[in-house]
């Protein structure tokens, strides 16, 4: 076997001569390393991109979360304030949020938005047909054009805003917002948002270096971060960055072994997200002696809707008793079915609600809660028990322990359809959202808090604004804005 | 407010001259650090522990997990092995458990078990009045000598070994060994492992130098560990370790930067420990290039029994669920209340069940349930129908959510008698179990893999053999097995 590749540094005094060489040098070029280049190319013209791969990298979906009432909020008839965003997203993605980079990533998103508007970023403001196609079906009541489920034309509800237990704590907006693809009109999440970013770095003047996988940072006597090391073709190539690197990797969900040591519920868990998603980029930066933090913290989808419906059923666990509201968001529900209730999840619905399609056939089928109870291995009594409860308060419109809006309140009544979401063709899947420990400005830190000096990142390589919970749109939003901040930080060698 | 103290190493090329100089410094002396002093001198005469306090620093209780049939086993009837304590703690301290780790930690109880006897650690082997005193006392049915729940004499059931679910999995046997205090037969808990080790330490030849903070590691060129920094009264001190250095400076519970960043629920929780478990030696050897893991676990204490008997109530969540079996070990409990319930934990219990005492007074007591949801703010009925579906089953002698066992199921009736756990004399409390990534040598290692040259780690500095779930007594095990380990390694330069 051979031995494991080492992350360690190079000191610079080993670096013979310098093979490329920028302001500014970008590693991973992906939504935040585009981001990156165009931030360093508001200070200086020469900033690189490398990459391993042959091209930009990434499969990452298609939704900003943006808000403070953005022209698309305006349009569609949404009122919404910066303080209503910051308190819905301390609630929604904390404990343990980073208040600082929260407080600026919602007092400047009108900013964010207008900056992605300029480079290309196509947010539609109004809807329209293509817009309302990007969700899912209207015929499924999934999006409701105006309505209180989810809003259509570009703009959705993606964190739970609309539902127990926020919707008590803050007026409710929708604020994921979704571009259309430039170059196609049926693709609309898949990508979009990067193509749009990488052209305008590329037309901003960014250079690109791609099949060169960087493998060590090089630093210099003062353990300051000067260039990368990494092979292309197996010929070592060392890249000097003048000012700066930014680190813009990834996060590492495909890294089992890193897994095992930070988040080993993970390893039970698909994988959402590409190979790339190694870690390489933190391990370098832990290595230069970077602080890696909330490595244990991951998002969990658990497809439960599209189609809306499927709210009117009930999600009960492995003993039969409920655990969530159903309406609220499918990245809560994955959280809290993945990490507190043992991975396990089943919906409960009428068979007249089940849908029968192509991707979703019932795990079980019965005339009984008792036959169900007995096909589906659950103690005996504990789900007629759970609907009988449910039932009784739902006639009433009240859900008392979850309180799940009355408009999906109805009794569940026999023959019963189940779905083992653990075996549904969208299975639970995760991304990691722990990495570096970055201030503000994209500075990578130390465990005492001082600056690795030289060293930026963004993204999902880093710690960002989701910690503990997470709403869909958050990554491409701080991936963006951060990963602008990191570039330009890298270039004025802050 | 003057800036933090860097953590970053200090370049040898910097050192004008050396203050002290050992073939291995061991910093922080403690359990881990006195083992660790044992392990060292058993390979080199010059070793020197140094101490930021005024004496050997530790509050720690005194069980000690062993097994595999140690003499305390055999003299107390039962029977073990080693593959059967294997198994029994992959489940119990999983997912997410260094097998190589434990591995060897069950293969070489035994060995471990006379060498803490050698170092003149305790270890009784029977009954005897003051070992049936160290748990609690004998007519609350805590401790039934011989028998089942609790083993006295020395020996205790610690994890929950023979409750639901490893009880059905393993053959249950007791490992929680309590050595007696050699200087009083009054405290036996409280720093009686600490004692020993410490004297027989001194007794064998180590230096120590207490009052002497270390703030920083010392490294070459290469990157490898050759010394430590710190102040005494304000002057620097630099100590030159020749062959190695071992960190055994504890976790991390009583800084709460670093809970807020790599574990943020555990800020909401009392503290177990002592306040120099900070976290400064886990800084700095991450400031060495090291990796931190697991850093979000920690064990969780909440304290139902004793008495024994309130195992006969049951616990409910804020839902008016239940949520485990209530005879399981209580790190079980609180890691489940804590982790997985929203901290919140409710006990019901008869009133006949119910003992005041001087530290329990009921939080609630009411005639009916009814009352009892309304008082507590559950949902109107969510008690009601947990109470008839336990009861009901309970008649039975059966526990069908969670397999409590047989005497422990009675039915519950009015009147009733609640604790609302937060709220009694022993809150829910926890010490941290992550931190730096060893070798089963003790070598603290990069996150590729690679060692630190020069730098050791053992306790609860590094993350051990628990990680997802906890026993009492696999802390002093794992501190004074890898302690030693730790030392032995520093001091063949390893």
């Amino acid at each position: 076997m051979p031995e494991p590749l080492s992350t360690r540094p190079r000191k610079a005094a080993e670096v013979p001569s310098w093979d490329l060489e920028a302001d500014v040098v970008i590693v991973g070029f992906s939504i935040s390393g585009a981001s990156a280049a165009l931030g360093a190319l508001e200070v200086t013209g020469d900033v690189l991109a490398v990459e391993r791969g042959g091209g930009p990298e990434g499969t990452c979906g298609g939704i900003i979360y943006l808000g403070g009432g953005t022209p698309m909020q305006k349009a569609m008839g949404f009122d919404d304030t910066t303080e209503e965003m910051y308190a819905f997203l301390l609630a929604a993605l904390g404990p343990g949020v980073d208040e600082a980079k929260l407080r600026v990533y919602c007092d400047e998103s009108l900013l964010h938005y207008d900056w992605l508007v300029r480079q290309g970023v196509p947010l539609a403001t109004g809807p329209d047909e293509e817009g309302t196609m990007l969700a899912s079906p209207e015929d499924d009541g999934f999006i409701n054009v105006g309505g209180q489920e989810y809003a259509g034309g570009g703009l959705v509800w993606t964190g739970g805003e609309q539902a127990y237990p926020f919707s008590a704590q803050v007026r409710p907006a929708p604020r994921g917002h979704i571009p259309r693809d430039p170059d196609s009109d049926e693709d609309l999440f898949e990508g979009a948002v990067l193509k749009c970013l990488v052209r305008a770095a590329e037309q901003a003047g960014v250079r690109t270096e791609y099949n060169l996988a960087v493998q060590r940072l090089v630093v210099d006597e003062n353990d300051a971060v000067v260039g990368v090391e990494g092979r292309r073709l197996g010929s070592l190539v060392r890249v000097r960055a003048r000012r700066g690197v930014a680190l813009t990797t990834g996060g590492f969900i495909y890294n089992d072994e890193m897994l095992a040591r930070h988040s080993p519920a993970m390893l039970a868990v698909s994988k959402l997200g590409h190979g790339g998603q190694d870690g390489l980029g933190i391990q370098l930066a832990q290595a230069a002696g970077a602080d890696a933090i909330h490595m244990d913290t991951a998002d969990i989808t658990l497809v439960l809707t599209p189609p809306m419906s499927y709210a009117r059923g009930i999600l009960v666990n492995a003993l039969g008793q409920r655990f969530i509201n159903e309406d609220t968001y499918y990245g809560r529900l994955g959280a809290e079915a993945a990490f507190r209730q043992g991975a396990i999840a089943y919906v409960i619905l009428d068979e007249s609600t089940f849908l029968d399609t192509s991707w979703r056939r019932p795990s079980w089928a019965a005339d009984s809660l008792a036959e169900l109870e007995t096909e589906m291995g659950l103690p005996a009594g504990a789900l007629q028990q759970t609907v009988a409860y449910y039932n009784r308060h739902a006639e009433r419109g009240d859900d008392p322990l979850f309180h799940k809006a009355k408009r999906w309140l109805q009794p569940l009544a026999p023959p019963y359809a189940v779905l083992d979401l653990r075996e549904q063709t969208f299975p639970m899947s995760a991304f990691t959202m722990g990495g570096l420990r970055t201030a503000v400005g994209g500075e990578v830190l130390r465990p005492d808090g001082s600056p690795v000096g030289g060293l930026f990142a963004a993204g999902r390589a880093t710690s960002g604004l989701a910690v503990s919970g997470y709403c869909s749109g958050i990554s491409l939003g701080d991936c963006s804005f951060f990963g602008r901040r990191a570039g330009q930080s890298a270039a004025t060698g802050r």
